[in-house]
């Protein structure tokens, strides 16, 4: 039976929503798929379904073709085995909790390592009972700080999440391997273009972890990649170290003054000016050690002064400081925190002060003090001396002073070397569409999953997870097929087949195109029918744009002569084809 | 593909789970289907998920019939529609209550009126529109304070619940009708069989409610029905009430002496023994008012005495009460609240003393009196006088004492008479399999949903509400299709259509079961293959028998003579079958 647009559950509305602030939502309120409820928390209406269950359908084929079995866990979950991998603080704010009547803690799980180890760990002791992968299709909550973007990042969301189980690191090697795999046909046949790329494991843990990125200008992720085959987003991005230097031959350090110069470009400019470097050349932001001061403060509650060294051509990149400090929340330190610490003079922060070492290692002030992986021993710095309007000048790493250790927070730019020796990188911004992880042993030992192995003796069990957020993607194919009528599906994913109108009031016509219809339908299609007699066909025109069927057709005054037109909604084009042909037509 | 149990996310459990009350639990757990995650809180296994899906088709198939369209709403919703309808206090401690991070209330929805209604309001405004009925199959939490019988009675469950919107009360019979009619076919399909009974709508508000029981000892709900055709649950069944009778030649009351008879077991003796009855029949405990003092906690903190007069052989049906002062909760009254009364006086209550009224339109305490309906005007009665030791005799309703209004809180007998004149009823056990609730304008009246009638005149909607619990259904299948040996599911449910078993070890017999399954395989059955090279036939058949799909097929030492064993589950019958012959058995 065809779907009559008579009776259907759909309106579509005229005016954006106010909220809307990406494409994607804008068009799949105003065309009937999806309605808010709370911010980033949405009701999917008739046809937003049919979308979210041909993507479902997709990923369980593949999944089905990876070997992984589907299961099924509640949203609602005990805190205790969130609290045993320490993901029940790390998470913060972001995960919904809440108590029953008899005050026992819950959580909404925002993924499921913890509960699919323990089923299994339930379930299986043996290695024979291995390689497992087991997955879900399910509607996940995460409380985002700011929910945007429609579907692209809300507070619920509909999630494929895959877990494997092993018992060596090559069974995981190809667990994940076979998963990555459906990953790429999953994405092939959902006509999404994508790059893997080296991922941060963030809160996730564990040892390697890729992204799927779809590249576009909008995405809200920067990846970078090199022309020889590089690629990582800019969390994952390791900096090609520079060698160690000899300190040999190297001036001793010396402090000058340099009145009025708390920012870097003042820095550079009064040096060159009044302390112009030896061999002729102008000082630059990159011969300055750059110190800043952040504040972590842990889940657990504790905060922490740490100062980070960068040369002085680099900002902090805050996403890759929030993956180096993770679980940590990061902010500016304070005045109060100044305070606390004279040592360290505001505008003018070094890890060394005439009277010695301020920072790192022997530091007097006590503070940690780790550097950008380019401070290299050798390197010499043009920095802070801790004395208002003061400068050290060639104070060399390892010398003179020595960090507690390095971390990768600079920026990474557009012609940084890849750390794989392949050559410069490009920046470039993607979506998120897929994220793969080999977590390891952590939650099995958490949570002590071990089976027995070939030898009967007890091995805690390797894990990866693998996830691709099938709202999300639904999203982002909205996203990227529309234009300023609204909605172009692709035909896999599209809510039906054919979109048939028909025009005018005549009962001819109307006859004619319940042939078609049926015609069609006898053909396997699933066909929207607008069968709605009062509207003109200006109004079912615009709606079927907006609807975004890739394929129309449209039964008006041309049965008399015993034609209809199909109407490409893609590209635009419209084809006289026999009223007896339509059928026919789609091949 | 089949599904291999040598790679399967499968084991079955020969140990029965320690919490297991009852058998669909046993089995389920046993069989692999389900794990328990907390109380009342299951995870779904594959073979859960495959009986689950069939239930779920045969639902939206149903309802598509029905003319109803799929929509999905999210478990975490916003309180304030809730708040709109009182069925945030009303629901007390069993619904979920939580907060985001910006300390927004949120509820994990127990059912969707208030945002199905939201939804129609937002989209619709005309007589046009209508009617409209929209459903979803979703995932309902709620915090019941026992959890219980697995999935019988569970905090999380998945539901369809669906919604009609109509602009008449015609329109609404309709609707109601259309649902009442699917959910026929739905549970005919399901082979389940069932009684329709009227029903109190609760919690849910609205007119007229009926519920889908199945009929069965073992469960919990009681219902009456008569030989004439009436059928009700006992909370919804109504007393035939007497005629009132006239004051004329009636004696006046008399306080005698009843000391030590605070029951009514003791009065009777007494009344028997010391005041016989003038015309010499016994007095029987039919014969006596008893009062009951119920304390009623309102959901918004209110806490109300109430008394009740009811003949003296009924009980208080707590679940008939629980339904008449819905949403208030009942506790007997305290010693606390007898101090504060000393009006009334323990054991010897009654609606009057010799000092005048106690209770009722004139009462001295000020406390509400309602009676069971058989209390008429002119009835009379032995019931106490307010005084230690003393009862009244021959007090009259209506000449004596007025109560303030009646109250079906008096269990239900056998034998009473059908409020519908179908005559005696007998009581009858059952287990709720699906409610129906025309709702009327409740909902649409707090939150606002209007639509322009023909006239354009803005008319409030009028709305019904039909339930089925897709979890609970797949738990009394199982709970009735079973033996001592494990589950028998009737087909349209089945996880499988086939079980193939390969015994032994000899390479012949696998490679006949393997084109014995691709032989049923090619018939578009679906088949589960215990292709397991180490595992002993008794284990196997052992398995088969506890997973319960319906048709088994051992292919073993046969083979040799080109036969296969055929089992059937159910009566446990196995015929042999020419190996060749095997697809074509099934018909």
């Amino acid at each position: 039976m065809p779907t009559r647009l008579s009776s259907y559950f759909l309106r579509t509305l005229r005016e954006d929503p106010s909220d809307a602030e990406v494409t994607s939502h804008r068009l799949l309120v105003r065309a009937g798929y999806i309605r808010r409820q709370a911010p980033g928390i949405f009701a999917w209406l008739p046809l937003g379904l049919r979308v979210k269950a041909k993507i479902e359908a997709i990923v369980r084929a593949e999944m089905a073709a990876a070997g992984a079995f589907e299961v099924h866990f509640p949203a609602l979950l005990p805190k205790e085995p969130y609290e045993a991998t320490g993901r029940y603080e790390e998470y913060g704010p972001a995960m919904f909790r809440l108590a029953d009547r008899k005050d026992a803690g819950l959580v909404l799980a925002p993924t499921h390592e913890e509960v699919f180890t323990l089923l299994v760990k339930d379930l299986y002791n043996s290695y024979k009972d291995l390689p497992l992968s087991i997955y879900q299709i399910q509607d996940k909550y995460r409380d985002e700080a700011r929910p945007r973007a429609g579907l692209l990042r809300g507070r619920e969301f509909t999630m494929k999440d895959a877990y494997s189980f092993d018992y060596t690191d090559a069974g995981l090697d190809a667990s994940y391997q076979a998963q990555r795999d459906a990953y790429e046909r999953i994405f092939t046949a959902l006509g999404l273009e994508y790059v893997i790329v080296k991922a941060d494991a963030g809160a996730m843990g564990g040892s390697k972890s890729e992204e799927f990125l779809h590249p576009t200008p909008v995405g809200e992720d920067t990846f970078v990649r090199s022309a020889g085959g590089y690629a990582a987003n800019v969390e994952a991005f390791t900096t090609l170290v520079p060698e160690s230097r000899s300190f040999e031959g190297l001036t001793p350090a010396e402090v000058l003054d340099t009145p009025d110069t708390p920012t870097i470009q003042t820095l550079v400019d009064r040096a060159n000016s009044a302390h112009p470097r030896p061999d002729g050349r102008a000082w630059t932001a990159a011969d300055t050690l750059k110190n800043v001061v952040l504040a972590l403060s842990q889940p657990g509650g504790t905060r922490e002064l740490v100062v980070i060294g960068l040369p002085g051509d680099r900002e902090v990149d805050l996403k890759r400081a929030e993956v180096a400090f993770a679980p940590a929340e990061i902010e500016a330190a304070t005045e109060a925190d100044f305070a606390k610490h004279p040592g360290l003079v505001k505008g003018y922060i070094g890890p060394w002060s005439p009277e010695g070492a301020v920072l790192g290692e022997e530091g007097s002030t006590g503070i940690r003090y780790v550097v950008d992986p380019r401070v290299v021993d050798g390197s010499g710095w043009i920095t802070g001396a801790n004395s208002h309007g003061k400068h050290v000048f060639g104070l060399v790493a390892g010398r003179d002073f020595t960090a507690d250790g390095t971390v990768e927070i600079a920026e990474v730019r557009a012609g940084d070397p890849a750390p794989d020796g392949s050559g410069p990188v490009e920046l470039a911004r993607g979506m998120e569409i897929g994220h793969v992880f080999q977590l390891g042993r952590k939650y099995a030992e958490a949570l002590g999953l071990k089976v027995l192995d070939e030898n009967g003796k007890l091995v805690t069990v390797t894990m990866g997870s693998y996830g691709i957020g099938i709202t999300r993607i639904l999203a982002i194919i909205a996203e990227l097929h529309n234009d300023e009528k609204g909605l172009i599906w692709p035909p896999a994913v599209a809510p039906f087949d054919v979109h048939v109108i028909a025009t005018g009031r005549d009962a001819e016509v109307y006859e004619a195109a319940e042939r078609v219809v049926a015609d069609l339908e006898a053909k396997g299609l699933d066909v929207l029918f607008d069968d709605r007699p009062k509207v003109s066909p200006g109004v079912k025109f615009g709606d079927a744009e907006l609807i975004g069927v890739p394929q129309i057709v449209i039964v008006g005054r041309g049965v008399a002569e015993g034609v209809v037109e199909r109407w490409d909604r893609a590209t635009g084009e419209r084809t006289q084809v026999a009223l007896d042909a339509v059928a026919a037509s789609f091949g």
